[in-house]
């Protein structure tokens, strides 16, 4: 290669990253504005979620095309072979967690109207604190090329699903008790299974971030799913 | 390219479009028998379709792992490329049909102690009944490379929503009638919410299957969702 090359390739990485960035802070921005609408159950705010996800769909694009592109084009190796691929897996992982963001401030849509149980969703902030947390920690993670922190990331996931166990179980409790707490609570299941999916995302990323940065895939004895090469595909075993 | 060049690289493809097929034949069977294990509530069978996604999980990277390279290796253009990106792409929503099937499966684990409440199933039946069909429809679209075979599948994922949003209604009012149903029908929406989403990424298939005959993508007025560019990100807006 040129100095050209080189330089231009560079440029292609750094654009890269930049755009993930960017929809990092898309995607963190929609999950805390989906859990405030839903604790409020404000309609506005949910609506604002919604609109914001088109955004996320752009750039996934975008990066996606420019990846496949520059591996066409430079043929790269090693290091700068799995840069690429590594922003593919995480742009999709991204806008994954920002679909689930959506999912949640349509839920908010629909039981706006309905009676409220505010100790319901006691259990989805708890939740929402954890993911949050697992998903900044991811992000930076993969800014700063982070080994460390991303193996931390992926280890804690396990707390988010004891706690979406527990959510589910207090929520089927509410329903039984009164049988006008169903069709809420119903809609709050669904939003704890996002939330919890968001962390399954997330611990992608931090795959991902190791896989960028040692070239080695994580093993298969996570909490709860096992690892992809690719695709936004490595997850959701855990549903 | 010499000749040898050229057929080389025809076997990748091909080598590519087998392990397509592959996994198709597997998803396929995945949700048949995940199907049958929770209609008859049948714990081994929901056991062997849990242990059969490993296979799956495989072959998705096996299929990445071979795209890129080809994609770096032979710097593909139009057509050619199309069909790399493709069996990423469809590599990916295969593998999380498969994730699906395997989370119908571990719901029919988790209530098959339970009290049984025939009626509540009969819903979920005739969703699996049109999820079935559409997986094969764009299955075959893509085997065959029939781009009308796969607007088809595009046009008809509309059923499948609104089958699902009555099986939802369905299942609330049994949980309401009768605070015993409440947890068999809390994991039955889950289920009922995994075909809808295995009908979102047969909806990919067919979506990759015209980009791929023709170098054009699907317009964002799918009935529910809009399609991505690569990866199985291209999915899960209707959650």
């Amino acid at each position: 290669m040129t100095d050209h090359t080189v330089k231009s390739y560079d440029r292609d990485l750094e654009s890269l990253g930049r755009r993930i960035s960017e929809m990092g802070g898309v995607a963190e921005k929609m999950l805390a504005e989906a859990m405030d609408a839903l604790s409020n159950l404000d309609v506005e705010l949910a609506k604002r979620v919604v609109a914001s996800d088109a955004r996320l769909d752009t750039l996934q694009r975008e990066i996606e095309e420019s990846a496949v592109m520059t591996i066409a084009r430079r043929q790269p190796l090693a290091i700068d072979l799995r840069e690429c691929i590594a922003a593919i897996r995480i742009s999709g992982d991204i806008e994954r967690i920002g679909d689930l963001a959506k999912n949640i401030a349509k839920r908010t849509l629909k039981i706006a109207s309905e009676a409220r149980l505010p100790r319901a969703i006691v259990g989805l902030k708890s939740m929402h604190e954890i993911a949050a947390t697992q998903l900044k920690d991811a992000l930076d993670a993969y800014a700063l090329r982070d080994e460390e922190r991303a193996r931390t990331v992926w280890m804690n996931d396990a707390d988010l699903d004891a706690l979406e166990d527990s959510v589910f179980r207090d929520l089927l409790t509410f329903m039984m008790e009164d049988p006008r707490n169903i069709s809420f609570c119903t809609h709050l299941l669904f939003c704890s299974k996002n939330l919890e999916r968001i962390g399954d995302h997330t611990t992608n990323i931090a795959e991902t971030v190791v896989y960028l940065v040692t070239g080695e895939s994580m093993p298969l004895e996570r909490p709860k799913a096992r690892p992809g090469v690719l695709g936004a595909g490595g997850d959701a075993s855990h549903e």
